[in-house]
């Protein structure tokens, strides 16, 4: 997508190990990068979110794989390669993508583990191979989505599943940029997205930078706006979705659907088909990441004289509790998009999706 | 109630027209006061939000007229003090104390109107009464509400209706604090409450403050939180009820209530029997006040280094909608709590609560 007019990736890892990724903390006040070059600068990159969302983690943890091949000795290549993965997976709980980004090179490079150097290029290969198919399979996600949003509609949002959230087009903005481009009039509600503000900073960045007609409002007001009959849609992207169709997104999409259901709302989930993880019966088995309360404690942002600053709103030594996400129940899903097309949240529709 | 043990009151007028107003936005890290001599500057303190909360107002307003009626002249003084009235309904459209604290001390001053020396007086003492009335009703709610409150309960609130909403105790937070000094175990969630964090900064001040255990959350993660169990009752304030039972009340309180019922979360809605507005039918004619888009896009708080300053997270030119209040139907409140008891949400409810 486009920052300025000119064509980015989120995500976008050099043949040397090089890894570019865009340096979100500081958005929307100022576009730039950050590179890394090895296991820990990438885990370290993932861990502090300066690349979030499934989609750009999951190729993060892909190229953090293949960085620990470029670095691996010959002599303990395989030992060395796993031991990148293993800090690679513990960097987040949560995110489908994640895990199969980093199994996805790891796999690559055990099957070359007797040549080393041909593994090296293997892993890069197949890391930069993972993030094309990320892009495509959100661009996909784009075309089949656009059907469903019609002209004049207002669709509403929660955090960042636009292309800052993967590696190009995004998973849930990927049918309403579609839809944009095709001409027809759209508009976005964007919560807000404490306690890090994904929406306000990231979502309203993109929307703005491809012009589609946005506004932010807090997240706690989303009911308010669906009984004044101000949104007709709503669409939100996953971290993992289980076998039954129940989703783990963003701490306040269950809140969000639960409104969206109660005003006769259609709620949307859209996600890559890797989100979905086959190995979980249920949301109940999806474990979610408890991050520090200092997240919510203290707000970053840009000083009225241009400084990138945090200011702390809780009192001193209060007690928080941060959990990053949460389970929306399938039932309340109206369909979830995948690259493959809609399909029910449902184990049946899950299935489908998977034996394609 | 005390602040550093020692105990204040959140809005005092002396005899003398000088009113004394907790500066609430520099809570939780600086405790001081604002003082007020004219009715301009009281006006302005709502309108900006130095002194906030339905009963909290509603003493400003009172006090305010008080000022008008020392300011006014003995010809033209009934002209005089209906003007100030007129100026202090003009700074906040939603909370039914405002407009009730007006009209009492309106109605006192007017009564005498061909005395305006013992008008003047007679003003003050009815400001004065008012307030007295207003910290009276919300003890009453305490003690009514606190057998609600068993041990070993955590009760969820949103936004701020304690004593710093009131002249004093508080309505939401009265039942809680009542049952602490009975000496039961009672812990509360604490709803961030965005945009304003009244939740964040002054509910979990005035909990810390009374020793009452606490930890604060985003708003948006109170579905989870009632998912896992974690919380056995809501409670909050009101800042107008429709004869219906209908409650006005803090943005996110509505989205709040339909969780509280999906989960089986008691939820209940503490206020002072003069929020009940018996010329509003429900919740559908309360006007919902839309503030300036400006309280979403910057956040005040304390820097690292000790200055109260603000940064912004929304992109400059971004649109941005903030409905201050919202409405939870009377069918999703397990009852409303006033001075003079529970009693059901409903038409019968109110008519009885307004026939005392």
């Amino acid at each position: 997508m486009r920052v300025d007019g000119v064509h980015h990736r989120t995500v976008r890892l050099d043949d040397d190990g090089a890894l570019h990724l865009i340096d979100q903390p500081r958005l929307p006040h100022r576009f730039g990068f950050v590179t890394t070059r090895t296991v820990e600068e990438t885990a370290q990159a993932i861990s502090t979110m300066i690349v979030r969302g499934a989609g750009a983690i999951g190729a993060t943890g892909a190229a953090g794989v293949a960085q620990g091949a470029l670095a691996a000795p010959d002599a303990g290549f395989v030992d060395a390669v796993d031991a990148a993965a293993d800090r690679l997976r513990r960097t987040r709980p949560t995110a489908q993508n994640l895990f199969a980004g980093i199994d996805h090179v790891l796999a690559a490079a055990r099957a070359e583990a007797d040549r080393p150097a041909l593994a090296r290029q293997a892993a890069v290969a197949a890391a930069q191979a993972w993030a094309d198919a990320d892009a495509d399979a959100c661009h996909a996600i784009g075309l089949h989505g656009a059907p469903l949003v019609q002209d004049g509609q207002t669709w509403a949002t929660h955090c960042n599943a636009g292309w800052l959230a993967f590696v190009d087009w995004g998973s849930a903005l990927a049918p309403i940029y579609a839809a944009h481009r095709a001409g027809r009039q759209v508009r976005v509600h964007v919560d807000e997205t404490r306690p890090r503000g994904q929406g306000a900073r990231l979502t309203a960045f993109e929307l703005g930078q491809e012009g589609v007609p946005h506004h932010v409002a807090s997240d706690s007001s989303l009911a308010h706006w669906m009984q004044q009959g101000a949104i007709d849609a709503m669409i939100v992207g996953a971290d993992r979705i289980a076998a039954n169709g129940d989703v783990a997104n963003k701490i306040g999409t269950r809140m969000a659907a639960l409104a969206a259901r109660e005003h006769g709302v259609p709620f949307y989930v859209a996600a890559p088909a890797a989100t979905i993880d086959p190995g979980c019966p249920d949301g109940a088995a999806i474990p979610i990441e408890a991050r520090d309360g200092e997240e919510v404690a203290w707000t970053w942002g840009w000083t009225p004289d241009g400084r990138f600053d945090r200011v702390r709103t809780v009192p001193e030594g209060t007690a928080i509790r941060n959990a990053a996400f949460d389970v929306t129940p399938a039932a309340w899903i109206a369909g979830i998009l995948t690259e493959h097309g809609l399909v029910d949240a449902s184990p049946a529709g899950m299935a489908a999706v998977l034996a394609r």
